[in-house]
């Protein structure tokens, strides 16, 4: 990260402030401080004045801010959050009207409310939809999580054989993320045979069988920043049923990547996948189509059957339509792709996209 | 997990509820929904009346909430959050004051505001206060944490050789707790020499010399409940230094332990440790002497330097103060004891005690 791509998102931020007339702005949530002070610590804030930035943190953290921080004014605190920043912005005699992120918890609302001598309100996602926008600093880390993330499934698939555990199978590929420089973005999820039917199920202690299947969504952390990847397997050969549902949900998600672009509505994005798998008679998701994805993994926009905006250049998002019936089978297939003006990039184009997995022994 | 549990949980909560006028407590804290349904997804709300426990979930969670649920009514949504709670809420006749949690965003207070016919207000840490004190079944899924990162660890430090990275040992450990069927409690925390001295140290590719030190601070957690130790190593040997802060921060945490009971005060816990590094020249840590876990890595009780309260037989709470020189070394030795009536139970009593690793062959 440079002083220039900083020094940007603060003026982008303080250009929005003014017009809404806004002193002050507090940020709670970890990745919008990250965004303004390049900070990667836990429980700190940021407060944007128009004269300066500063991060509010404490001693387990002050050596690591004063390494990281650029263009922002590190204060180490003694007394709770909320109090050490009302008594700095009782200071900051042009902070009038302060206003604090409504991700932020009603208990700091109360909080600044109380101690603060300035007027305190709350204001929506101003930061996000910044960040949902990525410079080319985030776009070259967001490629390296990526790339990490598919040679790290590569170095694990050769690990998983009959009697492994999705436990297992999710440490091992995360130990390989550690072993290439990142961790994870998200817990990873290996779901074997129908448990893949659950989008969120939590790895367990079920074993691998000899022609089962399984599903892993994983993602790596590189300087901040995710990625978030989903691919399905079957083992040796895959029943007609399975075969069929995945070549189904490969074509919606085909069909809505053709549709992405800068400008595209991301409701009919939504649509179009829904459509291809109600068309083939198979149940469709309950879930959305795709996110944004940066220092969260789940960021804007969102694309589901509510989105109401268009998409933007520059924006990074998942494309995740599946098909889930419990007691049977469980696929989604999830690629990253950046918005572009013409259509998009395809960020998981080298991850392996074979459905059939060799049949080891075990 | 069983109903008398849940059910002695809910009646808690009710009568808590009672005595605050309260006729509908909504909970958002994911550890919250699950101390009080069972359901250990995420994105769900609980909403408590007089008369029945609701989980408001998606689809996503449908199949996983039907497996796992005990007494409540699940209800999946298929509009926002917020306004489905809203809309539940507004069929019950007796929820006339609604109370949400007030660790829930600022954004769900205005929109539950917004489309809730009932008044509506915000309520500290009611939950988290019941939380505090484990039950049974918790504290054996607690020891049952305990044990597997005692394990983890037994296993894992074999692998500590010259050469090997933070990263790489984070990923053994956390494959260990994967292997024995747990996850991580939190991120582990692996810093080698001097990296210690930043507490919350993220490991990164830092690599292990020989005569190097390292500090370890992880947890495993099994069925939903945390552990959390941290132990420090030297290779081979220590320096002059190194011996007499690690046995400084032994006898600080010894004294600490020592004053643990039902009924003490919890400041005079923190004090007391700081008291033992402080007359010994060596500069004093800057975070709490301990905290309580369970389903959250940092829940109540919090013991530092401004608590108030005095501890309570059933809470489970570490005990780690710690010494930092940066450039130098951080030392952190943290151990996790029950509370009871006459003094504590150590449940990390088997988790490796020795300072010096031996010098191994890389």
């Amino acid at each position: 990260m440079n002083k220039q791509t900083i020094s940007r998102r603060i003026r982008l931020i303080r250009s929005r402030m003014a017009k809404d007339n806004i002193d002050c702005l507090i940020l709670t949530n970890p990745a919008n401080v990250t965004y303004v002070t390049c900070f990667s610590g836990d429980d700190s804030w940021a407060a944007v004045t128009k004269s300066t930035v500063y991060l509010i943190t404490d001693s387990r953290y002050t050596e690591q801010a004063n390494k990281e921080c650029l263009l922002c004014r590190i204060i180490e605190r003694t007394r709770p959050i909320a109090q050490a920043t009302a008594g700095l912005l009782n200071k900051v005699r042009s902070a009038r009207i302060i206003t604090v992120e409504n991700s932020s918890a009603i208990s700091i609302f109360e909080a600044l409310k109380k101690h603060c001598n300035a007027r305190v309100r709350s204001s929506a996602d101003r930061v996000e939809q910044l960040r949902s926008v990525k410079d080319n600093t985030e776009i070259d880390a967001i490629k390296t999580a990526v790339s990490i993330a598919t040679q790290a499934l590569h170095d694990t698939l050769p690990l998983v054989k009959p009697g492994i555990t999705e436990n297992e199978v999710a440490g091992l590929l995360n130990l390989q993320f550690r072993r290439l420089g990142a961790t994870n973005s998200f817990d990873t999820i290996v779901a074997f045979g129908p448990n893949a039917s659950r989008p969120h199920h939590q790895p367990g202690s079920t074993k691998l069988k000899d022609s089962d299947t399984l599903l892993i969504d994983f993602g790596a952390k590189y300087k901040g920043y995710c990625s978030d990847i989903t691919r399905c397997f079957a083992i040796g050969q895959a029943t007609f049923l399975y075969r069929k549902a995945y070549d189904v949900v490969e074509k919606a998600q085909r069909a809505a990547i053709d549709t992405v672009r800068a400008g595209a509505d991301m409701i009919k994005v939504d649509a179009i996948a829904r459509q291809v798998i109600q068309d083939s008679n198979l149940p469709v998701y309950g879930h959305g189509t795709g996110h944004g994805f940066g220092l969260q993994i789940h960021e804007l926009p969102t694309i589901n059957e509510q989105s109401k905006g268009k998409l933007i250049a520059g924006q990074v998002v998942t494309i995740e339509p599946g098909i889930y019936m419990p007691g049977k089978l469980g696929i989604r297939l999830e690629e990253d792709v950046l918005v572009t003006e013409t259509g998009c990039e395809l960020l998981t184009g080298d991850c392996s996209h074979t459905l059939i997995l060799p049949n080891q022994k075990p």
